[in-house]
């Protein structure tokens, strides 16, 4: 089974590469009937995540302009299949072709030739972060299939710059800073670090944090499709996460029982807990209290230093990066992060239309 | 679609409660024809993982004696579905009536009923780790579609106490530990602190981590079925689990790019990285080195003390756990992890045959 | 993907072959919690479908006596998949020791040993119709989330002897004749012939007709999973069937869209048709008439006749069947046809809950 | 689980509407890498599809000219999904707002507002014959993964004129005829009946054929993923097809088993059938043999006469079809069942490389 689909009953499709295709796009199946939907739904979430919104992004020129080809009519979705199509149109395939026979470390280049046989080589091809332009267009017609849940997620930490955040943090917050952290401090403080790492030609990494409220209680299929199990494959698989974790997550291991279990207490006729330390998600089926989770973001791989490495033939060489990069990718992932939740948790919301009689 | 089956290609779908139903089981669709398979390829694995094992772990006595039901022939299986049953002996749902109005904090009680409006309240039922016997018995079977490669997890942290892994970390040298930590000083300080922790009633968490060596290049589908994403979602559900690490983890944002990236070089007519920061991962798919991860396990939510809680009429009330079960989990997982991961890698195999034409 | 599932909500797996294996049995997962549900729901369909019901089937003696393993509390599904077992009671693997080396014509023999390399020789092993007691038990499992659905199947015709079907036909009415033919006299005629083959030592197929009443209309997923796209692989897939049609099938070749056309019309705030030619769907969509169905089924393969062969080495033999078979299996695939009707029906009306918003 | 792709591991999902989406499309994921694929490959089955390819069916004008969006680097695919657009050129919805509010009879106008609640009512939008331009083109590139594999369809009888098909027919016999009949006789008597039937503004139904040659044994995935019962439910799944039967089909009713069975023999060291009233598969896995099956087609449902029907208001009223449609679909959809079955093969012959170890 090819691994291009997420989703089991809210499911969307994705296809297109970094340079060589037309463009990116999805087929979102399963969207139920009777949501009013246009391209103004879902561009705001792409031009979130486009490059060029900032001197910290890459500087290629993509307007990530979204059209939807099918299955809306009248304003209104039909039941058929949604495809969403975002053209390439700052596309340089040329810039590519002195990667063509080496292998850039810490890129998915060796592994695809491993896997694949053949190679695209032209910016990561299908293994680019372009390609979830896709996830994002999806990502914000599955929010209005849960418009009551809302998706938060900010950039929590970049290298050793930990922010502080408010427990009231809104969007726009987190759209006032230029790297999208709600913390002003820590905003200015990034900025120069990035713009420090920039001149060294080195890249960054750090931690994007997403707060998912107002949650329906029920959502998760155990015993192996819980919700968090499936937002854990979702976030990991976005390029560049390296770990995932949901309320306390590392933390929880110097915790003893005592402290860690969350009370329950009734707020009216609704079961609340006093602290939040499971995140949301107890035995994979959610509670109802916010769900909190935290991602570890590698440093880009691509950078201008000289680096080792060797050649599809076997022989030693070294590369460097060039061309039209993200220092820091934190920023612009942070829409993909709530596509991707987004997502999860309308096919969530539709399965469990089945878990009782 | 319900959550019971993990696995595309290689598909297990398990089944079974703590202490109401008859055992706990697994259908194994999709094994390969003509793999030797009897009962003495599973049983160690489950032996492993059973109760009672020593006088750190819960007192309930299950032998997990499995019983190959179907799909094998002559020693051999023969491409038919392989069912694999394990009876439950030592059930003693009388213990559980005093939780059958109350919620127990961080337990899946109130979770399920929120869902499922029924709640089967005797010992987790469906969401007691007691279920992953199945996952257990079914990635011994696993595991002998991909012969070469080994699946060795271990105890790395309890609470405070980080054990000194050795680079040649040995099943053996796991297996002769009370607690599964391959660093004999950290065992005797885990094994006190248990002790401890038991006197005071309470309960411990602490880090598992796993190395997967020998799996071949090549395994996961992006955008979404990637190999650490599928492993992510795999370790993410098992029980207590509450954040998965690959690589260097959390600790990749504490470095820059230069330094993160592994560089490629030549052994022989292999490809190889001189580091391995990204764990055997890039791009979703594996590239030969071993896969290494790290998962944060909450300290069991069963402990003796009394706690707040509600009712499921809404009335406010208290708890305390009693009965049969582990202060500590972490031992006892050691084996699941394995089990889980030999399941992906499996059905990754099997998936990657298709890559190509 | 392994082929061993029917139903993408409603889940059906199964598992058993007819003599090697312990029993025969499935796991039923994505029940909605909350449905009374015990072995007497189920055992009624097993004794329908069971050998040893009158001298015209094959003379195996098994009582299929069906265990609820799993999944059902104090009377009640609860969400966590149902684990149904069957024992095999009366297996004799050695009366095939002589099909050991050589195809039966007709039989699947040939081809597992194509495909799988190995092959369990008997009694069709994974191929028998046995294997079906485990949808039947499901099936009827099935029928408890459509209860309004109402599942007929009958025997239409046998060889030349085409029955008389009345418009109000009854299950007792089946069940009242000895080949479950709603036709007392086609019946008389139809035991006769059997017999008379049966002296002949040969085999005789036939058709099945089912009808699917008070069906909700709204059922089926286009452009693939249509509701009867889905019935027509389900009932393809029952063990001798070589046809379906559905409305008036190959009848409608010899009408004109002016004769074949359903003109509709409002029976009170209904929306009904006139005819029926559709056979309750249009589009792949049910329209709420009633779905009507029919099936060839070829004769029996195993004959006691002297057949020409080969074996698995390449030589030219011959084979005579033996032992305890059905001359004509159509009474008893009565039964099957409805249980899987019924597991599509009930897995297509879970999948239309999320058809609008 | 929506209904837009078919396959498990060759995977098509597909979009588009009739006359309201942009064009019709679909992405093909998990075809292997290393395929020569280009727009060529393609256009061929689509022009046989497309309409007005002569006098005897619809009037309207598609060039349906593809494009390969994604998926192919310099001329080889590289197991990223393929995007496949097809734009629509000459779509006049303003034609149909005469039936806005009115059901068409054996439309699927009525059961997709009864499922959907909403209806885009323009030329059957989404249940329109249009899409099937989709699977046509998909089916293009399934041929390329089992090249040594053909797929030939063909009229095989219109109403009452049944065509006497030589054991050799050729694709090329199959195009030479207007109505892609391999009898020359047949297709004048053809042609003259639905010329006469379009002057009666009527439509007519029939049966199509298709032989499958060269199939590998051993593709099938029991005991639900049947070959047969794949291809059953794909070529059901094609509008207007109301049967399908597969080796001699209902006739094998009328044969007893000594008859129908098919005796093995050696051909050299390729075991052989010496009939193949099985039709080229038993137990639902291919024995090697030609797979054949016969398909009825209902008459259109378009018509030109006044026919009853109601209004989505309740109200009694009539209507009459007008504009651009085929009175006699099969001659179209002949590339159309080639394409389904092409994919059904491609996706078992990927399947079957996990059937042995």
């Amino acid at each position: 089974m090819a691994g291009s689909t997420i989703g089991e009953l809210f499911r969307v499709t994705t296809f297109g590469e970094s340079h060589t295709s037309a463009g990116v796009g999805a087929i979102v199946d399963g969207c139920p009937a009777g949501i009013p939907l246009s391209e103004e739904d879902i561009q705001p979430d792409l031009d979130r995540r486009r490059p060029g919104q900032s001197r910290l992004t890459t500087q290629r020129k993509e307007s990530d302009e979204v059209t939807i080809q099918s299955g809306v009519f009248r304003g209104e979705t039909t039941g058929a299949p949604i495809s969403l199509f975002i053209p390439n149109t700052d596309a340089r395939p040329g810039a590519y072709e002195k990667f063509k026979d080496s292998y850039r470390p810490s890129h998915a280049d060796y592994t695809y030739e491993a896997k694949y046989g053949v190679r695209d080589y032209h910016g990561g091809a299908r293994a680019s972060a372009r390609a979830t332009a896709a996830d994002t267009a999806a990502g914000a017609i599955a929010k209005l299939i849960v418009p009551q849940v809302s998706f938060t997620a900010y950039v929590k930490q970049i290298y050793d710059i930990v922010a502080d955040i408010p427990d009231d943090v809104t969007h726009d917050l987190v759209e006032s800073s230029e790297v999208r952290c709600p913390d002003p401090f820590a905003t200015e403080r990034m900025v120069a670090l990035i713009d420090l790492i920039k001149r060294r030609r080195d890249s960054v990494g750090g931690i994007i944090e997403m707060r998912i409220s107002n949650v329906p209680p029920g959502l998760g299929e155990p015993a192996f499709d819980k919700y968090d199990a499936d937002l854990a494959k979702a976030i990991k698989g976005i390029p560049a996460v390296k770990a995932v974790e949901f309320g306390l997550g590392f933390a929880a291991v110097r915790l003893l029982g005592s402290q860690h279990n969350d009370p329950f207490y009734m707020e009216g006729d609704r079961v609340r807990t006093r602290t939040n330390n499971s995140g949301g998600v107890q035995g994979g089926i959610t509670n109802g209290e916010d769900v909190v989770l935290r991602a570890a973001i590698k440093p880009t791989p691509t950078i201008a230093h000289e680096q080792e490495t060797v050649t599809n033939t076997g022989e030693s060489t070294t590369v460097s990066g060039t061309g039209r990069h993200d220092v820091c990718v934190l920023p612009r992932a942070v829409p993909i992060f709530e596509a991707r939740a987004a997502i999860i948790t309308a096919d969530h919301f539709l399965r469990n239309r089945s878990a009782r009689i």
